[in-house]
């Protein structure tokens, strides 16, 4: 006998755990395609030299095998290289620009004792060969819509620049070769503090002369944006470098604003660093505030997407919902959303009447109801109501010889206990409104 | 500079492809959902024990390595073994009869010069712990409605009984040992023909008293349903194991039918074997006549499903619906669907107007359409309206500075290539009807 188990990291999910990850999926999946994403579906096993050099140190978590073949092969460990990937290799078949979205599994050898998943699931949707700031708008849009229709409202959008950041950089005259290294002390400071960044500093031997405007940075909370563009302009605008990234924003910003996103859900947030080596324009993070600083939702515009793979690089913009994350905080948080679980029971009475009963069933479906028939046959009443209450089935209809006799049935609501009797040539009628 | 390429036997599938396979699964999905199934998702991977022995020759094409915590694992090979292991690992935490839907990917290190993909969808419905005919008979429902769904409503259930096979072979003083040698010859008679299953039953030893009557039963032809079981009872009636299998072949085709499933869609089929080892009741098999003798969907009833990792064997029925072959027959033989694909584009005419685009998009999203605003910018608009018809997106709604002025909007059909002009305030309502 083998002991039923599951690897480390790696989940089943029960019907009661699929309803809200469908509802998600299905949310973000529609909000793509309103906007006119379509689906990619990439292989889950690359050749491994398609992912090898892409992720830096993380590279170790990568699945890696031979296969019988003896090809080196590898598990996908996100969706963005075999994007780039299938981008090259389909180039003549695509137009430009490309606007995809994808929701599969990935793996990652991490730590389980970190809370880590082996295997999850991925969101993500960019614009591929587009350099306008609609673009980079657009995707603030998607997040908008999503967010919406999740019940989010109050989620807030944290939105940076990278040209922004450099050219501050520059005007605080810290040389180039120290830029990487205070975007890593600022992407720390929600986890150690300002004191941490601080130290941060000293250990990175940035110049001493900056590190009071970089702190200062730290405490941005100014939620006006056109005072924060007004600000930045002033202080920075008379670099060319700093202006096209202030003006970017800008664009950016407005147009979002002009597709209905609500300016109370945008933070140009000064501190906001995400991604070190991949990122070049507009960056962002999504949070809501009663859920923490945990990230729902990231992404930003690249410009070397296809780099590994072609010599013709492609401009792109995009964002990654953190699924999994949702998934854990809205359980956790739970909202009200439509399952696709049974709507209605019927009970089964007696062998005699399963015919009728299945015939009662197939009438119901075709008005769209998710009926189950009790699946074991004609068992015992009380099995059968308490089978529709642990699958939380909220009516039952009972079929009995009494019924049959009257071309009645009879419907119980099983949150309020409350039957009723319903003639047969109305049920359809009646159900068709409940 | 790495090459951009995949994996033999395994896929990319663009959104032109994706349309027609996401509603496929759409379509069994609901289909599986309206009945009642909820859904199930397993990991990718396995623990190398849990798939071993259980696939017989057929092992040799599990994927299997050692990771890098030195645990033997192994990519999924089919959705049924992890069935069976997630239904007694989470026993306690189900409720029985379970039925449970899972559409997702397998892989298996077949030969692509077969044609055989190494990478592809399973689709099954099961319903596990019931061993009323009513849960053989909802398969068939199941079937049958999502047949319809797709428009192919000249489908046929090809449906025999492992019991009532049993009892012929015993009918006709075949020995036990020789049964499976029996199946397995009547199993190639699609590829090898009569006189090719004949050199079979004489190549495997079986006496030769029964070729006759067992090659009589190759030409079974009778598609009267009543007519059948009348046989059958006069012929192996005398048989309590025949007359078994008799009434519980008869009773599942009644309900059925009582679920509105049309005669002219079942065909008892006494030559359909079916999987030698596993299935133990009804079996059946799913053709579309149009479509020669592919299988689109086949299963049965089946008993032992949880032997290898419980003493506590459950029964069950279920269907696998042969996702990938359905997909490939759907493209050469296209149907008309619902596409997800978008249905309007907005022509962004120049850089003033963007935001004013960006508006209405917004506003025909709230209507739920599926909205484009051409993502490039402000580009030539004959570039704009070449990437609409690339994309097959049957509106364009053109927004130029005079337009804006008259506060108007010109909608043109890329169907017809007709245009008219509509006031910017009647654009919702208009658009919504269309």
């Amino acid at each position: 006998m083998i002991e039923a188990r599951t690897l480390q990291g790696f989940s089943d999910f029960l019907p009661e755990d699929m309803y809200l990850r469908q509802y998600l999926m299905d949310t973000w999946r529609h909000t793509f395609e309103s906007f006119g994403y379509g689906a990619l579906d990439t292989p889950a096993l690359e050749y491994e030299d398609i992912l090898m050099g892409k992720y830096g140190e993380e590279e170790k978590l990568i699945y890696r095998f031979t296969d019988n073949g003896d090809r080196k092969v590898a598990l996908r460990y996100d969706q963005t290289v075999p994007l780039a990937r299938a981008v090259v290799q389909h180039q003549n078949d695509i137009k430009f620009p490309f606007k995809r979205y994808q929701i599969g599994k990935v793996w990652r050898a991490d730590s389980p004792r970190k809370g880590r998943k082996r295997e999850f699931y991925q969101c993500d949707a960019d614009i591929i060969g587009s350099v306008s700031p609609l673009a980079d708008a657009e995707i603030l849009c998607v997040i908008d819509q999503g967010m919406k229709t999740l019940g989010l409202d109050d989620y807030v959008i944290n939105l940076n620049h990278r040209g922004i950041l450099e050219a501050m950089m520059n005007s605080w005259d810290i040389p180039e070769q120290f830029h990487i290294e205070v975007f890593r002390a600022i992407d720390k400071f929600d986890k150690i503090g300002a004191d941490g960044v601080a130290k941060e500093l000293m250990t990175r031997k940035v110049p001493p002369d900056a590190h009071k405007k970089i702190l200062e940075l730290l405490d941005w909370k100014e939620t006006d944006i056109d005072k924060v563009f007004n600000f930045l302009e002033k202080k920075f605008g008379n670099s060319p470098a700093a202006q096209n990234g202030i003006t970017n924003l800008r664009r950016i910003t407005e147009l979002a604003l002009a597709s209905k996103v609500d300016p109370e859900n945008i933070f140009i947030n000064l501190n906001l660093v995400r991604g070190l080596d991949y990122y070049t324009g507009g960056v962002f993070e999504v949070t809501v505030p009663v859920f923490g600083r945990t990230a729902l939702a990231a992404g930003g515009r690249y410009d070397k997407l296809t780099q590994a793979f072609s010599n013709h690089n492609l401009p792109g913009v995009g964002v990654g919902i953190g699924f999994e994350t949702l998934y854990e905080l809205l359980k956790e948080h739970p909202i009200t959303f439509p399952k696709t679980a049974p709507e209605i029971l019927l009970v089964a009475f007696s062998n005699e009447l399963l015919a009728d009963v299945s015939n009662i069933a197939a009438e119901l479906r075709a008005i769209g109801k998710r009926v189950m028939v009790y699946p074991g046959g004609a068992e015992k009443m009380s099995k059968q109501l308490k089978y529709a209450n642990d699958l939380k089935i909220p009516y039952v209809l009972i079929f009995g010889p009494d019924e049959a006799k009257a071309k009645k049935i009879q419907l119980k609501n099983m949150e309020t206990g409350e039957s009723q009797t319903i003639k047969l040539d109305e049920l359809v009628n009646k159900m068709s409104v409940i």
